[in-house]
């Protein structure tokens, strides 16, 4: 038995790297524990030695104080490990595979999983569809920025890389398949990006930008990426993208200006609901300018992908109505366009395998394109300082000393 | 040269039967015709001798005065008629040809109309993508509540029924494949009914009861309709339906006594803007109530079709949001959930030829299911009013006595 | 521990019950067990009292003498049962469940199984994709034509039922379930079957009656349903079919005096492999001529679904290439109309759960449509027989009297 | 009134450049015109000076005498043109435009047009669904490798270029968008290619090399191609596919060493009915090589997408089932393995747009993929010759000197 060191939520605003127990084949009482989840068997589980174990911006909200997050919950949903001890039921994983985690957790046996909806798994969060490792209410499954984590129902959820070799050299590629360049992807599928498409990406984070490489991926014609941030535009140009900074207003002119006309095939919101505003607005929270502006870009017709988070609570929502998840939305604009919606997680099992060949055979540079950087665990809270503050990095941990 | 009586929109609350010109294979300017419309040629257009033309709900927004249609704006975008003339251009649609004709104009030569988007024509209304005939800011075509119509672009937009004697036996039905029955069908359709499904209907009207039938006939297991008028729950029990009377509150307690869980797998909005709430406050505008009540209904991962109609402007709006069309959307409930949207008018030319080929070989009853009654051209300001009053009948103007 | 009586394969057109052993969780060594497989633990699996099990189509081919099946090979794929053991890693499924079994045996754990294609799970038959109990060259699952037979993977291969009482009412409907409602409507639904569309179903045995009383489900305007039994053909029309008879010639010309054109939107082909000529050669086994046949009377454009049986080998083949599964196929034609071809086993839990609700709710009584009739076990080597000699019923066996 | 040279089929491997008439808005009597469309007017369509014109493979069949073509049949379906005459009911189209022209003509006003199954309109070619410019048995359509064409219902059937100064520069480019490059991407596209696939095209000629070309927009992880011919095998390494030279014998071997495993996920068969045998058989005509060998190399699951060309009567066919388009098909073997089939023409316009804007916005270098070269209209039996002799070339025309 060996210790654990792992990444916790304190208090707003500060993260630590604590001390916690290594995972055992049970989901034990702690922070953020579902009581109806707690002694929970897991003999289909498997426990990994982390690879790697990256930031993401959904842990932002947490880390900020805009949910009911406990203290000492552990975070991270973002997992690729090495298999170092299998489960009684395990039958198919084996000790020393390399894996990618899909951050959804899902069972395997439920209608919803049947019907490839991993993202809203019946069986796995007594408190509603849908669940994820170190995440507030999502069941309470222990996260995974540490050096060991308990994977459930892992000859269904795991993705074996086929080489060992290979995947330590592309690692930092595959650790984003565990969530943002499935997400990322999603938003643009789930928009209608096809071969000869025009896209509009609202927000130039990890997601957005892993959701422009993916429309690229998907052959778009165009991909252009906004946002308010001068740095996070520049990673966009860098591959290929055309950008437009929103701190000069609302974006249909600029989109004029690269397109010759205002308007896009589809759009991705890659923000979610501490959105802000454009223009003049720029410095102020409007959870809702993000969905209204995509209703405007995106030609008659078009389909808006919503990978960015909405929430059904949010206690330092901007007024009454958004601290319930209620937003003022233009419906009337979007039905006279007869516009298409898809919101929610992203249902990770649905992508990762081909996103995965895409990566291992170079038609992708996903690292590249979201300028993944390994820091160590023990660095974790200066990560999520620095992602925070809008530097345009994607902060993969690397608890193990697997990337050298 | 005939004459041509027709129904007009007058004032709020007003409609009266005019006379008004005998078509030709131009549009001419009139009340509501878009100045960059006005002189436009028509040579591919023909002109019917009306057989049937329906009162829609959507009429009823303008009769209301909730839009600013003009006085004189001749109503009616529910047409099937004879063809009695056809414009030079016109090669395989014939003279005497008894023809469906679909609500949306479109030119059959548009990128969108090439897609199938036939709902979002980039060529017939200068104002914007999306066309009918008689609805204020959609063109300016001359509404089909009259003796004569023209119909433009007839080659591509007429649907001719395979024999006439058959025609018009069974016309009472066939008059729904202008609008109601593919619009009812395209909500169920876009809300991912298949056989099997649970299906939640908001809305008793003539569109709602079209798309409870539409869920019958792709093979939904329970038909659910909600409404807060008794009459129309009435007649949704009269083919099969379960029903939810609004008055007694929110819908899913009523839900789950049906189906044993509180939750269906498709949800339909049939209401649209003018909506009312529940419960106790069953007598007032809320025009968010349907769609935030549909997101609590339906299960995660289902989705929403919503062919009732919201809009940009709503000069009677309950307040300043309304009035722009901007509602109060509990979408982090939606996105919590995964569901997905689908909003906009109908393609009906993607539909209604299989719901013809249906109602021909009596796959479905929609006269019955809409209570279809029919009622002279003259008899129309009674329709109006009664319809507005809630009387569960779908009138069916008869102004060439097509119908004996 | 109990006895168990089984149906088993003993020559070329004889079956017998005999004594088999009841079921353990182990994949014991027996006539057909792949090699690979013997002694396959089974911690994953339920035993199962059996509630029905049914006599198929595709059993005739082995019973005929036309596949390579031992002797004592134990036959049934056909299976519905009550749960009275679960292994140690089953979660969600509990004794006393009543459950329908997708004949496909699948794990719900690779890559198929994760994109819905169970059909050809990679995990259970060391030959190849794909396995089914009881059936030669498919792994060496025991066959539930017993009394007691035991299921893997039980957790994602069972489909229970909502209600005790209610299934064991409708037992003779959900017992078609297992196999030969999902595989017609897999038939239906991938020739393109939809609402208005004109079907011909070639083969009006259960699994051609399955695919017509789906079509319809689907909402098809018109069925035909042709063969050369008379008595099947009035089974057809015994719930709303237009049939043909193939002993009158090819179908094109029946097709068109009862649409009014020679073709029709979808086709499918419920025979297979052991087809027989039309008109003269009725007598004569001619393998490609259901096929050749449909690409006659499929509308350009239009789709195939292929559920019929094909095989890689046929020792009674009658000609060298029908030994290797080659048929003599008039691909030009098929080409020139741009068809398209589903061929393959159902892949059952696609479609399972929703055609159970649709039994459960009354919308579909397909026991009536393919003429379920409940004999005992004991007279299972009778119900082969007569089946066999082309009499129009579905044989479902009733080993535990579960069936009054 | 002008000249009017144009490329005609004389005899078996005889093409000549003759003289004839320049177009009027009528389709007059000539070789091969159906006797039903002599004397048809054209009132739709537009007159267009030629701007590239190609020589495709399926030409070849005619040149080598294996079709009923008679003598001074202009030849002629891939055609890029400026328009210089509009017709009396063209809309949109105007005199200028650079337009692509589908190779299927299409007439935008029957069920199958309205369904985007342009490959098979029901209006343009009275034998049967389906049409093209200059091919024996489409109706008799004059061929457009000629300095100018009669295209009819223009507005429908053209793609207009956005900029003409954008559209002449690459033009190399866009002149595949009548035929090839949407043909293969159809093959890529209905074989079920998507992000991370893995594809394996049968044959390198210019549409094997656009369907690996398309393959790769759409995501494609690994590009096999495999020809008989080195040079073409090269010219597909050129851009990134791996290759198979089938001399060597069947590709199975030869897939397992590239990928690790004997099987790809789609295949595509750009060869059709003229196919050669594998290794030892290499140079013998093997009409079913190319499909059995993709049933072999395909996995379970898998889509064949067939775009190469199969006919219904070939008088050159290597045996009596050949001559009337019967193939011996391993259809056991595709059952087993749960394939799917899609054959026939390209319907051209549901991509071409798409297609169009990834080459406006270099994502595709389609030009150089199938080694486009330009040459005189009158050097066009040169080109028919060593096209027909093997050289990896795509003949591009230059009647009218657009490209300098």
């Amino acid at each position: 038995m060996t210790g654990n060191r792992a990444v916790a939520y304190k208090s707003p605003g500060v993260v630590e790297v604590i001390d916690i127990d290594y995972p055992t084949f049970e989901l034990k009482d702690g922070p953020g524990v579902n009581p109806a989840n707690v002694g929970r068997k897991v003999p289909h589980g498997v426990i990994l030695r982390t690879v790697t174990t990256n930031i993401c911006g959904s842990d932002q909200h947490m880390v900020r104080g805009r949910t009911t997050a406990p203290s000492d919950l552990v975070l991270g949903h973002e997992i690729t490990g090495e298999v170092v001890e299998c489960g009684p039921d395990v039958e198919f994983i084996k000790v020393g595979d390399i894996v990618s985690v899909p951050f959804n957790i899902s069972c395997g046996r439920c209608r919803n999983c049947k019907e490839r909806k991993t993202g809203i798994c019946l069986n796995v969060n007594p408190d509603r569809p849908g669940s994820a490792y170190g995440y507030v209410d999502m069941g309470g499954w222990v996260g995974g920025q540490a050096e060991y984590v308990l994977v459930p129902y892992a000859d269904w959820n795991l993705l074996k890389f086929p080489d060992r070799d290979q995947a330590l050299e592309k690692i930092m590629d595959l650790t984003m398949l565990s969530d943002i360049f499935p997400t990322g992807f999603h938003g643009a599928y789930s928009a209608g990006v096809g071969v000869g498409s025009t896209v509009y990406v609202a927000g130039a984070g990890p997601v957005g930008l892993a959701a422009a490489a993916s429309a690229q991926l998907l052959g778009a014609a165009v991909v252009i990426v906004a946002d308010l941030n001068e740095d996070r535009l520049a990673q966009a140009r860098s591959f290929g993208c055309e950008t437009i900074d929103l701190r000069k207003g609302e974006p249909q002119d600029q989109i004029e200006q690269i397109l010759g006309e205002p308007t896009v095939d589809c759009g991705v919101d890659a923000v979610g609901f501490e959105a802000r505003g454009h223009g003049k607005d720029a410095g102020q929270e409007r959870p809702a300018t993000v969905l209204n502006s995509l209703m405007t870009v995106t030609a008659a017709g078009g389909g808006l992908g919503i990978p960015g988070l909405y929430v059904t609570g949010d206690p330092g929502g901007v007024d009454e109505a958004a601290k319930v998840g209620s937003l003022s939305i233009r419906l009337g604009l979007g039905w006279a366009k007869s516009l298409s919606f898809t919101t929610g997680q992203c249902p990770v099992m649905k992508y990762n395998r081909g996103l995965m060949m895409a990566i291992l055979h170079d038609k992708v540079q996903i690292a590249q394109a979201v300028n993944a950087q390994a820091i160590s665990l023990e660095d974790a809270p200066r990560g999520y300082a620095e992602f925070d503050a809008g530097k345009s990095v994607k902060y993969v941990l690397n608890p193990n000393q697997y990337i050298k």
